[in-house]
């Protein structure tokens, strides 16, 4: 009989897990996980925050028992892996009861991401905070209900404010305007809190173009969110707990902070363990999330994987590919060698009243891969002009020019107009290589409550077209 | 100097006209339409009938005057082209000042689609009515104004409910369950009309899935719309005016019946002419939409056109199609050749509270096209399980079953949902050839907002993959 072993039970670990026993029910899996939540939705933690999801218990797909008792899995919580033994072909770990070694004839490598920490000083000071984790979660929510609590005490008059709410308490800084931060903003904000985003680039959301971080800049000053661009944060200052973010530039009263600067992979384990690690810093793999240590595989947060535009290796850390590569794993190495497909690096966020997605690579990225890219971007109306809803989707378009390659794209609109559903077209473009006119003259739906006769994606590749 | 002539000025016509006048400003454009409006949307006609949009007007999206003025096209409404010869290379056309001769260099024939007559008795009856064009738009609206006053100057204890837009007056009948027949029960049922819909056929939207056509067919009776399938209608009985529809089984009492039972394409001028028609009964033509005359070309809801995913041709008169034919012809015709990409069959159609859309070949269709279909649906979650909004989306994929090519799909969710953004993906799929393994692997956008980290399409590959 052989035997399995993952080491971290979130989405690759418990994907590949389940699909193992699933396609091969002999085999023996076994799961260590450090912490005492597996198989969670890390994703929705910005909206148990705001309050919108009532329990931490609502963001686990499938619960320690479940996976135990109906899917017969041997998942071992609070065990924290210190060693991975290659020659031997054993994992150690450390749980409560002590030191156990573990065979295994495959190994998945899924020990995910952790927070990166920045060069800021204060950080420890009670009341900053990071979102990396449920427990992280469970803090910030237990944070927002006690200063809720407080403000309408203290300050009887904005009680009813904090009811409808509108500012009432706060104000709270945000250090990071990535995706954390902006879902941050919103939760925060919609809790009443006087909210404080302090970005060290020139804009919002990096890694979407620019036109749609302006249009995220623009919709966070319409929900009052008070935005510093270009601000790299020196300090959280405080007498003991924190009291102000200090920049070069300001320095910001606040009660509470979020630092959400990004995460890097948690690859200490497998390097001690001599496994190397890729130029992303991520540990490196084979199409079959094979490292370079034979029958150990990694894959999730900690592993890179092939861009389907550039083919390099790339470190995008997020949880569908989490997802599928821990599955393709799981059929690896239960005698199905499954390549779980590449990144497109597309990622989704919504932002109070906006949505927006981007994939593939944009102008800067494309440049650095050795492409010539022609970007624009265009506006539509997201139905019919004629259709009573409605309201305009922004598609910013980068495609090579001497190919016509569509190389990237990035797509922002009111909440509900479209913009993330419609950047599957795009996904598709970037992932076959499709050339910008092959683009404009694609098929897609149309009727007067869903698209312009020419969906803003196809109006985007015909203008974009034009320019070549 | 050179004369580009079109006959038919709405979607392909007005759109070949413009981009040829617009890549070459020299170029006599002279376009000939027998009614009195061009370029419309006429799939926003069951919307300005439901009473959303206020004025015909809203649905031209260029005025007579603006290709006149703005665009300086030659566009003479009112004018009935009845011959065009091609050897002379002229067209000769009737106008409310008599007859005119116009020589071409190059013509484009976009004669558009006509309503198919079924044999049904009866369809001359007064209050009987069609939807294929303004002027039917605007009988029809002012039937629903009318039929509502009476009824609540009649009925005045069911006046109140006509304000509520309960049930108050008709009952009326719609024979046909296609896209004019779901979306007119949609506008007459919100004006408070008891609706009885009859399809020939055992389901409505035939085109879609099963699966759709049964997730609407539910809606349709939680609207209170009396389907009736297997049901031919044989006679709209009446003793002047309408009064009921007769089936086989039936003898359903009405006050209006509307009929909307497909169109073909509109032919008879370019046969006359000696231009070969396809396997399809529509005008045959190349990759360029130029027909087997020279320098005659076809484009709109009058030709038929490439199958992205059979290669053969077929025949799908929809708006966009018509829109990147006629402009692709514009571009040729002006000394770029152009070919504006076949059809994919996609389709959208909004039925109420819910959304459907469809593209590339299901299984009927695909075994007449020599694939071996495998075929399933799944229902999968719109949106993050946890997430305090969302629905259901149903997707119907079908593959090639020894190469595992995605053939067609069909999605349907509630309105708002995502069904029809959503199919985005399977056009480019479906266009590309890409295999159901791949599909699975799309590096698709998530976000708890939008869908559950593997979106409902990917959900349905990976199943679908999993039965080859």
């Amino acid at each position: 009989m052989s035997t399995f072993v993952v080491v971290g039970g979130d989405a690759a670990g418990m994907s590949a897990a389940s699909k193992a026993k699933r396609d091969d029910p002999d085999l023996d899996v076994v799961v260590f996980e450090r912490g005492q939540w597996v198989s969670y939705g890390a994703c929705g933690l910005p909206y148990y925050v705001k309050g919108e999801i009532q329990s931490l218990e609502d963001l686990v797909s499938v619960t320690p028992e479940e996976f135990r008792e109906e899917r017969d899995i041997d998942l071992r919580i609070g065990h924290d892996v210190t060693e991975i033994d290659p020659d031997g072909r054993t994992v150690t770990a450390q749980g409560d009861d002590g030191e156990v070694e573990q065979e295994y004839d495959h190994l998945l490598v899924a020990t995910g991401a952790e927070a990166v920490t920045p060069p800021i000083e204060g950080l420890d000071r009670e009341g900053v905070y990071t979102l990396g984790s449920m427990s992280d979660g469970k803090d910030l929510r237990e944070y927002v209900a006690r200063a809720r609590d407080e403000g309408n005490l203290q300050q009887p008059d904005r009680g009813l404010a904090c009811q409808f709410l509108e500012t009432c308490t706060g104000p709270v800084g945000i250090v990071g305007g990535g995706y954390i931060g902006i879902e941050m903003a919103e939760a925060l904000a919609a809790n009443g809190f006087e909210v404080h985003l302090f970005q060290r680039g020139d804009r919002v959301l990096t890694q979407f173009s620019r036109a749609t971080s302006e249009a995220v800049l623009d919709h966070l000053e319409t929900q009052d969110v008070a935005v510093y661009l270009d601000s790299e944060v020196r300090e959280l200052a405080g007498d003991g707990s924190v009291e102000a973010v200090v920049t070069p530039d300001d320095r910001v009263p606040v009660e509470m902070v979020l630092v959400g600067t990004g995460v890097r992979p948690r690859t200490a384990l497998a390097e001690a363990a001599g496994i190397e690690l890729g130029e992303t810093g991520a540990i490196a793999t084979d199409a079959y999330r094979e490292t370079t240590v034979q029958d150990v595989y990694a894959a999730g947060d900690c592993a890179e994987a092939e861009h389907v535009v550039t083919g390099a290796p790339a470190y995008v850390p997020l949880a569908l590919t989490a997802n599928r590569h821990g599955r393709a794993v799981g059929q690896t190495v239960t005698g199905s060698p499954t390549e779980g497909g590449g990144v497109a690096g597309t990622a989704a966020v919504k932002a109070f009243d906006v949505e927006a997605a981007r994939t593939g690579v944009l102008p800067e990225e494309a440049r650095r891969a050795g492409f010539d890219p022609l970007t624009d971007t265009i506006e539509a109306k997201s139905r019919a002009g004629y259709y009573p809803e409605g309201g305009t989707v922004q598609v910013t378009l980068t495609v090579d020019r001497p190919t016509g390659r569509v190389l990237g794209g990035s797509l922002v609109s009111e909440y509900g107009e479209g913009a993330v559903h419609r950047s599957h077209a795009l996904v598709g473009a970037v992932t076959e290589g499709v050339t910008v006119d092959e683009l404009a003259n694609y098929d897609l739906a149309y009727a007067p409550p869903f698209n312009t006769t020419w969906d803003p994606v196809l109006t985007a590749a015909k203008v974009v077209d034009g320019q070549r």
